[in-house]
Protein backbone atom coordinates (compact mmCIF):
# COMPACT_ATOMS: atom_id res chain seq x y z
CA UNK A 1 0.00 0.00 0.00
CA UNK A 2 1.09 3.76 -0.59
CA UNK A 3 0.43 4.78 2.84
CA UNK A 4 0.60 2.63 6.59
CA UNK A 5 -2.19 1.14 8.28
CA UNK A 6 -3.38 3.65 10.39
CA UNK A 7 -4.31 5.72 7.71
CA UNK A 8 -5.78 3.52 5.63
CA UNK A 9 -7.94 2.32 8.57
CA UNK A 10 -9.05 5.98 9.06
CA UNK A 11 -9.97 6.38 5.06
CA UNK A 12 -11.86 2.82 5.32
CA UNK A 13 -14.09 4.91 8.12
CA UNK A 14 -14.71 7.99 6.36
CA UNK A 15 -15.98 5.95 3.36
CA UNK A 16 -18.81 5.48 5.32
CA UNK A 17 -20.22 9.16 6.13
CA UNK A 18 -22.89 9.82 3.97
CA UNK A 19 -21.43 12.17 1.08
CA UNK A 20 -17.93 10.99 1.28
CA UNK A 21 -16.80 7.87 -1.44
CA UNK A 22 -13.57 5.93 -1.35
CA UNK A 23 -11.78 8.51 -3.05
CA UNK A 24 -13.04 11.52 -1.34
CA UNK A 25 -12.94 9.72 1.89
CA UNK A 26 -9.25 9.65 0.97
CA UNK A 27 -9.00 13.54 0.16
CA UNK A 28 -10.26 13.62 3.36
CA UNK A 29 -8.01 11.87 5.58
CA UNK A 30 -4.97 13.67 3.65
CA UNK A 31 -6.35 16.56 4.75
CA UNK A 32 -6.51 15.77 8.09
CA UNK A 33 -3.11 14.45 8.22
CA UNK A 34 -1.68 17.83 6.95
CA UNK A 35 -4.09 19.98 9.56
CA UNK A 36 -2.84 17.76 12.33
CA UNK A 37 -3.18 20.30 14.90
CA UNK A 38 -6.39 22.40 13.13
CA UNK A 39 -8.31 20.18 12.11
CA UNK A 40 -7.29 16.24 13.17
CA UNK A 41 -7.47 16.48 16.92
CA UNK A 42 -10.27 18.57 17.49
CA UNK A 43 -12.08 16.55 15.53
CA UNK A 44 -10.90 13.34 17.37
CA UNK A 45 -12.03 15.37 20.43
CA UNK A 46 -15.18 16.25 19.07
CA UNK A 47 -16.08 12.88 18.16
CA UNK A 48 -14.77 11.26 21.68
CA UNK A 49 -17.20 14.34 23.11
CA UNK A 50 -20.02 13.71 21.40
CA UNK A 51 -19.66 10.15 21.93
CA UNK A 52 -19.35 10.00 25.95
CA UNK A 53 -22.18 13.04 25.84
CA UNK A 54 -25.28 12.72 23.44
CA UNK A 55 -28.51 10.81 23.72
CA UNK A 56 -31.81 10.97 22.63
CA UNK A 57 -34.36 13.70 24.25
CA UNK A 58 -36.80 11.53 26.50
CA UNK A 59 -39.83 13.51 25.99
CA UNK A 60 -39.75 14.09 22.06
CA UNK A 61 -36.35 11.99 20.62
CA UNK A 62 -34.33 14.72 19.23
CA UNK A 63 -30.48 14.52 19.74
CA UNK A 64 -29.62 16.03 23.02
CA UNK A 65 -27.09 15.67 26.14
CA UNK A 66 -29.39 16.05 29.38
CA UNK A 67 -32.63 14.23 30.13
CA UNK A 68 -34.63 16.68 27.87
CA UNK A 69 -33.47 18.57 24.93
CA UNK A 70 -33.32 22.47 24.67
CA UNK A 71 -36.53 22.64 22.48
CA UNK A 72 -38.56 20.76 24.96
CA UNK A 73 -37.03 22.73 28.09
CA UNK A 74 -37.88 25.95 25.82
CA UNK A 75 -40.37 27.61 27.74
CA UNK A 76 -41.26 30.20 25.24
CA UNK A 77 -42.55 27.16 23.37
CA UNK A 78 -46.01 26.20 22.67
CA UNK A 79 -46.83 23.32 24.44
CA UNK A 80 -50.16 23.17 22.53
CA UNK A 81 -48.81 22.28 19.00
CA UNK A 82 -46.59 18.97 18.18
CA UNK A 83 -44.92 18.59 15.18
CA UNK A 84 -44.53 14.92 13.99
CA UNK A 85 -41.42 14.44 12.34
CA UNK A 86 -39.84 11.57 10.80
CA UNK A 87 -35.77 11.80 12.07
CA UNK A 88 -34.20 13.97 13.76
CA UNK A 89 -32.74 15.60 10.53
CA UNK A 90 -35.86 16.62 9.89
CA UNK A 91 -36.10 18.46 13.29
CA UNK A 92 -33.34 20.38 12.26
CA UNK A 93 -34.61 21.65 8.76
CA UNK A 94 -37.40 22.67 10.36
CA UNK A 95 -36.10 24.50 12.98
CA UNK A 96 -33.47 26.28 10.07
CA UNK A 97 -37.07 27.29 8.64
CA UNK A 98 -37.93 29.22 11.72
CA UNK A 99 -41.45 29.20 11.23
CA UNK A 100 -42.90 26.90 13.84
CA UNK A 101 -42.38 27.59 17.82
CA UNK A 102 -44.29 24.73 19.29
CA UNK A 103 -42.59 20.91 20.11
CA UNK A 104 -41.50 18.10 17.93
CA UNK A 105 -42.06 14.48 18.24
CA UNK A 106 -39.86 12.12 16.52
CA UNK A 107 -40.70 8.97 15.15
CA UNK A 108 -37.83 7.29 14.55
CA UNK A 109 -38.32 6.22 10.77
CA UNK A 110 -41.52 5.76 8.94
CA UNK A 111 -43.59 2.74 8.94
CA UNK A 112 -42.10 0.27 6.55
CA UNK A 113 -43.39 -3.52 5.43
CA UNK A 114 -40.82 -3.38 3.39
CA UNK A 115 -37.68 -3.04 5.97
CA UNK A 116 -39.94 -4.58 9.12
CA UNK A 117 -40.77 -1.19 10.71
CA UNK A 118 -44.44 -1.54 12.65
CA UNK A 119 -46.14 1.13 14.67
CA UNK A 120 -44.74 -0.85 17.58
CA UNK A 121 -41.02 0.05 16.65
CA UNK A 122 -41.70 3.61 16.37
CA UNK A 123 -42.37 6.38 19.55
CA UNK A 124 -45.97 6.46 18.83
CA UNK A 125 -47.33 5.09 22.11
CA UNK A 126 -45.00 8.13 23.37
CA UNK A 127 -46.67 10.51 21.31
CA UNK A 128 -49.89 9.40 22.56
CA UNK A 129 -49.24 9.67 26.16
CA UNK A 130 -47.60 13.36 25.40
CA UNK A 131 -50.52 14.80 24.12
CA UNK A 132 -52.93 13.68 26.85
CA UNK A 133 -50.33 14.58 29.25
CA UNK A 134 -49.41 17.98 27.58
CA UNK A 135 -52.48 18.84 26.23
CA UNK A 136 -51.81 18.98 23.15
CA UNK A 137 -54.28 20.76 20.94
CA UNK A 138 -52.88 20.21 17.44
CA UNK A 139 -50.40 17.75 15.98
CA UNK A 140 -48.73 18.41 13.03
CA UNK A 141 -47.97 15.75 10.16
CA UNK A 142 -44.46 16.77 9.19
CA UNK A 143 -43.82 13.07 7.43
CA UNK A 144 -41.95 13.07 3.88
CA UNK A 145 -44.23 12.80 0.88
CA UNK A 146 -43.18 9.59 0.12
CA UNK A 147 -45.12 6.33 0.02
CA UNK A 148 -44.23 5.53 3.29
CA UNK A 149 -44.05 8.61 4.54
CA UNK A 150 -47.74 9.28 3.58
CA UNK A 151 -48.55 5.57 4.96
CA UNK A 152 -47.50 6.67 8.32
CA UNK A 153 -49.15 9.92 8.54
CA UNK A 154 -52.62 7.94 7.64
CA UNK A 155 -51.81 5.07 10.46
CA UNK A 156 -50.60 8.15 12.90
CA UNK A 157 -54.01 9.80 12.19
CA UNK A 158 -55.97 6.75 12.75
CA UNK A 159 -54.15 5.98 16.01
CA UNK A 160 -54.53 10.01 17.22
CA UNK A 161 -57.79 10.51 15.96
CA UNK A 162 -60.18 9.03 19.18
CA UNK A 163 -57.57 11.72 21.33
CA UNK A 164 -59.71 14.46 19.80
CA UNK A 165 -56.93 16.44 19.05
CA UNK A 166 -56.78 19.00 15.73
CA UNK A 167 -54.55 16.93 12.78
CA UNK A 168 -53.21 18.89 10.20
CA UNK A 169 -50.48 17.72 7.47
CA UNK A 170 -47.98 20.11 5.64
CA UNK A 171 -49.12 21.72 2.59
CA UNK A 172 -48.46 19.75 -0.68
CA UNK A 173 -45.47 22.13 -1.30
CA UNK A 174 -43.20 19.75 -0.51
CA UNK A 175 -42.22 18.29 -4.30
CA UNK A 176 -43.59 14.57 -3.97
CA UNK A 177 -40.71 11.65 -3.52
CA UNK A 178 -38.92 14.73 -1.52
CA UNK A 179 -36.99 14.79 1.69
CA UNK A 180 -36.92 17.11 3.83
CA UNK A 181 -33.87 17.64 5.09
CA UNK A 182 -32.71 18.85 1.44
CA UNK A 183 -36.22 21.48 1.39
CA UNK A 184 -35.28 24.93 1.22
CA UNK A 185 -35.92 26.66 4.23
CA UNK A 186 -38.55 28.90 1.92
CA UNK A 187 -40.24 26.08 0.83
CA UNK A 188 -40.35 24.72 4.22
CA UNK A 189 -41.86 27.94 5.62
CA UNK A 190 -44.41 27.70 3.22
CA UNK A 191 -45.70 24.42 3.63
CA UNK A 192 -46.03 25.26 7.64
CA UNK A 193 -48.10 27.93 7.05
CA UNK A 194 -50.54 26.47 4.35
CA UNK A 195 -50.83 22.95 6.39
CA UNK A 196 -54.21 21.82 6.00
CA UNK A 197 -56.80 20.23 8.25
CA UNK A 198 -56.98 16.10 7.74
CA UNK B 1 -30.33 26.13 18.43
CA UNK B 2 -31.81 22.54 17.61
CA UNK B 3 -29.11 20.45 18.61
CA UNK B 4 -26.57 20.81 21.69
CA UNK B 5 -23.44 22.57 21.57
CA UNK B 6 -21.20 19.78 21.47
CA UNK B 7 -22.57 18.45 18.50
CA UNK B 8 -22.89 21.96 16.90
CA UNK B 9 -18.90 22.01 17.49
CA UNK B 10 -18.72 18.79 15.79
CA UNK B 11 -20.94 19.83 12.81
CA UNK B 12 -18.77 22.71 12.36
CA UNK B 13 -15.37 21.01 12.41
CA UNK B 14 -16.89 18.31 9.89
CA UNK B 15 -17.72 21.32 7.44
CA UNK B 16 -13.75 21.83 7.19
CA UNK B 17 -13.09 18.19 5.42
CA UNK B 18 -13.21 19.03 1.88
CA UNK B 19 -15.93 17.75 -0.19
CA UNK B 20 -17.91 17.98 3.08
CA UNK B 21 -20.34 21.46 3.24
CA UNK B 22 -22.40 23.10 6.32
CA UNK B 23 -25.35 20.63 5.00
CA UNK B 24 -23.30 17.51 4.26
CA UNK B 25 -21.42 17.98 7.71
CA UNK B 26 -24.97 18.16 9.42
CA UNK B 27 -25.91 14.83 7.87
CA UNK B 28 -22.57 12.99 8.71
CA UNK B 29 -22.22 14.14 12.11
CA UNK B 30 -26.10 12.93 12.71
CA UNK B 31 -24.92 9.63 10.77
CA UNK B 32 -22.07 9.45 13.23
CA UNK B 33 -24.46 9.65 16.44
CA UNK B 34 -26.70 7.51 15.31
CA UNK B 35 -23.80 4.49 14.78
CA UNK B 36 -22.20 5.32 17.87
CA UNK B 37 -20.35 2.83 18.34
CA UNK B 38 -19.95 1.46 15.10
CA UNK B 39 -18.93 4.55 13.40
CA UNK B 40 -18.36 7.58 15.90
CA UNK B 41 -16.28 5.70 18.53
CA UNK B 42 -14.04 3.97 15.75
CA UNK B 43 -13.99 7.21 14.10
CA UNK B 44 -12.72 9.32 17.21
CA UNK B 45 -10.01 6.57 17.83
CA UNK B 46 -8.64 5.97 14.19
CA UNK B 47 -8.25 9.81 14.20
CA UNK B 48 -6.39 10.12 17.51
CA UNK B 49 -4.32 7.04 16.59
CA UNK B 50 -3.15 8.92 13.27
CA UNK B 51 -2.58 12.06 15.29
CA UNK B 52 -0.47 10.30 17.33
CA UNK B 53 1.51 8.29 14.79
CA UNK B 54 1.54 10.15 11.18
CA UNK B 55 4.58 12.20 10.47
CA UNK B 56 6.23 12.70 6.88
CA UNK B 57 9.13 10.70 5.58
CA UNK B 58 12.61 11.54 6.08
CA UNK B 59 13.47 10.81 2.09
CA UNK B 60 10.95 11.38 0.21
CA UNK B 61 7.87 13.11 2.23
CA UNK B 62 5.38 10.36 1.75
CA UNK B 63 2.90 9.99 5.04
CA UNK B 64 4.48 7.69 7.26
CA UNK B 65 4.46 6.16 10.92
CA UNK B 66 8.31 5.54 10.71
CA UNK B 67 11.13 7.34 9.73
CA UNK B 68 10.84 6.14 6.32
CA UNK B 69 8.17 5.12 4.34
CA UNK B 70 6.79 1.66 3.04
CA UNK B 71 7.87 2.74 -0.18
CA UNK B 72 11.13 3.79 0.56
CA UNK B 73 11.86 0.66 2.95
CA UNK B 74 10.93 -1.72 -0.43
CA UNK B 75 14.14 -3.11 -1.66
CA UNK B 76 11.83 -4.65 -4.29
CA UNK B 77 11.27 -1.04 -6.09
CA UNK B 78 13.79 0.15 -8.26
CA UNK B 79 16.30 3.02 -6.18
CA UNK B 80 17.70 4.35 -9.68
CA UNK B 81 14.28 5.62 -10.86
CA UNK B 82 12.49 8.20 -8.99
CA UNK B 83 9.33 10.25 -9.24
CA UNK B 84 9.03 13.86 -8.63
CA UNK B 85 5.56 14.96 -7.48
CA UNK B 86 4.05 17.94 -5.95
CA UNK B 87 1.74 15.82 -2.74
CA UNK B 88 1.19 13.32 -1.42
CA UNK B 89 -2.24 12.56 -2.94
CA UNK B 90 -0.39 12.34 -6.66
CA UNK B 91 1.76 9.60 -5.29
CA UNK B 92 -1.17 7.74 -3.81
CA UNK B 93 -2.87 8.47 -7.55
CA UNK B 94 0.35 7.10 -9.44
CA UNK B 95 0.48 3.98 -6.66
CA UNK B 96 -2.88 2.95 -7.64
CA UNK B 97 -2.13 3.08 -11.04
CA UNK B 98 0.57 0.44 -10.59
CA UNK B 99 2.55 1.30 -13.10
CA UNK B 100 5.69 2.28 -11.59
CA UNK B 101 7.91 0.31 -9.87
CA UNK B 102 10.62 2.94 -8.73
CA UNK B 103 10.69 5.53 -5.30
CA UNK B 104 9.15 9.18 -5.20
CA UNK B 105 9.77 12.36 -3.83
CA UNK B 106 7.33 14.79 -2.56
CA UNK B 107 7.95 18.20 -3.00
CA UNK B 108 5.03 19.58 -0.68
CA UNK B 109 3.50 21.87 -3.01
CA UNK B 110 4.46 24.03 -6.40
CA UNK B 111 6.13 26.92 -7.22
CA UNK B 112 4.05 29.96 -7.22
CA UNK B 113 4.87 33.20 -7.26
CA UNK B 114 1.62 34.56 -6.20
CA UNK B 115 1.36 32.38 -2.86
CA UNK B 116 5.43 32.70 -2.22
CA UNK B 117 6.50 29.62 -2.63
CA UNK B 118 10.01 29.52 -3.98
CA UNK B 119 12.48 27.00 -4.67
CA UNK B 120 13.99 27.15 -0.99
CA UNK B 121 10.31 26.49 0.44
CA UNK B 122 10.16 23.08 -1.63
CA UNK B 123 12.00 20.29 -0.96
CA UNK B 124 14.65 20.35 -3.53
CA UNK B 125 17.27 20.50 -1.77
CA UNK B 126 16.57 16.99 -0.44
CA UNK B 127 15.86 16.14 -4.03
CA UNK B 128 19.41 17.06 -5.28
CA UNK B 129 20.71 14.85 -2.09
CA UNK B 130 18.96 12.24 -3.06
CA UNK B 131 20.04 11.80 -6.69
CA UNK B 132 23.77 11.75 -5.96
CA UNK B 133 23.92 9.55 -2.29
CA UNK B 134 21.18 6.78 -3.93
CA UNK B 135 22.90 7.02 -7.44
CA UNK B 136 19.77 7.86 -9.73
CA UNK B 137 20.05 7.35 -13.23
CA UNK B 138 16.35 8.78 -14.29
CA UNK B 139 14.47 11.32 -12.63
CA UNK B 140 10.35 11.61 -13.61
CA UNK B 141 8.63 14.82 -13.35
CA UNK B 142 5.00 14.10 -12.65
CA UNK B 143 3.46 17.36 -11.79
CA UNK B 144 0.38 18.30 -12.50
CA UNK B 145 -0.17 19.91 -16.47
CA UNK B 146 -1.29 23.77 -15.01
CA UNK B 147 0.39 26.77 -15.08
CA UNK B 148 2.71 26.23 -11.78
CA UNK B 149 3.12 22.79 -12.30
CA UNK B 150 4.76 23.03 -15.62
CA UNK B 151 7.14 26.18 -14.06
CA UNK B 152 7.90 23.89 -11.55
CA UNK B 153 8.81 21.64 -13.91
CA UNK B 154 11.22 23.45 -15.56
CA UNK B 155 12.93 25.07 -12.46
CA UNK B 156 12.95 21.26 -11.31
CA UNK B 157 14.75 20.35 -14.61
CA UNK B 158 17.35 23.31 -14.52
CA UNK B 159 18.62 22.53 -11.38
CA UNK B 160 18.70 18.47 -11.64
CA UNK B 161 20.33 19.18 -15.04
CA UNK B 162 24.41 19.27 -13.46
CA UNK B 163 23.91 16.24 -12.17
CA UNK B 164 23.81 14.46 -15.13
CA UNK B 165 20.53 12.25 -14.80
CA UNK B 166 17.97 11.59 -17.50
CA UNK B 167 14.67 13.42 -17.12
CA UNK B 168 11.54 12.83 -18.28
CA UNK B 169 7.86 14.04 -17.84
CA UNK B 170 4.65 12.33 -17.96
CA UNK B 171 3.46 11.99 -21.56
CA UNK B 172 0.76 15.11 -22.30
CA UNK B 173 -2.35 12.49 -21.63
CA UNK B 174 -2.76 14.10 -18.60
CA UNK B 175 -5.74 16.62 -19.41
CA UNK B 176 -4.58 20.54 -19.30
CA UNK B 177 -5.68 22.06 -16.11
CA UNK B 178 -6.44 18.74 -14.23
CA UNK B 179 -5.30 17.58 -11.41
CA UNK B 180 -3.35 13.77 -10.98
CA UNK B 181 -5.00 12.93 -7.94
CA UNK B 182 -8.89 12.59 -10.00
CA UNK B 183 -7.44 11.18 -13.04
CA UNK B 184 -8.73 7.23 -13.82
CA UNK B 185 -5.89 4.98 -13.22
CA UNK B 186 -5.88 4.20 -17.58
CA UNK B 187 -4.81 7.32 -17.75
CA UNK B 188 -2.28 7.55 -15.43
CA UNK B 189 -0.76 4.29 -16.65
CA UNK B 190 -0.76 5.21 -20.11
CA UNK B 191 1.31 8.77 -19.22
CA UNK B 192 3.95 7.07 -17.24
CA UNK B 193 4.72 4.30 -19.88
CA UNK B 194 4.46 7.46 -22.44
CA UNK B 195 6.96 9.81 -20.63
CA UNK B 196 9.12 11.32 -22.94
CA UNK B 197 12.28 12.77 -22.46
CA UNK B 198 13.12 16.68 -21.57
Amino acid sequence: MSSSGEIEALIELMAKLPGLGPRSARRAALALVKKREKLLLPLSNAMAVVAQSVRSCEACGNVSTAELCDICLDAGRDIRVLCVVAEVQDLWALERARAFKGRYHVLGGLLSALDGVTPETLRLPKLATRIVEDGVEEVILALPATIDGQTTSHVVADILQPLGVRLSMLAQGVPIGGELDYLDEGTLAAALSARRAL
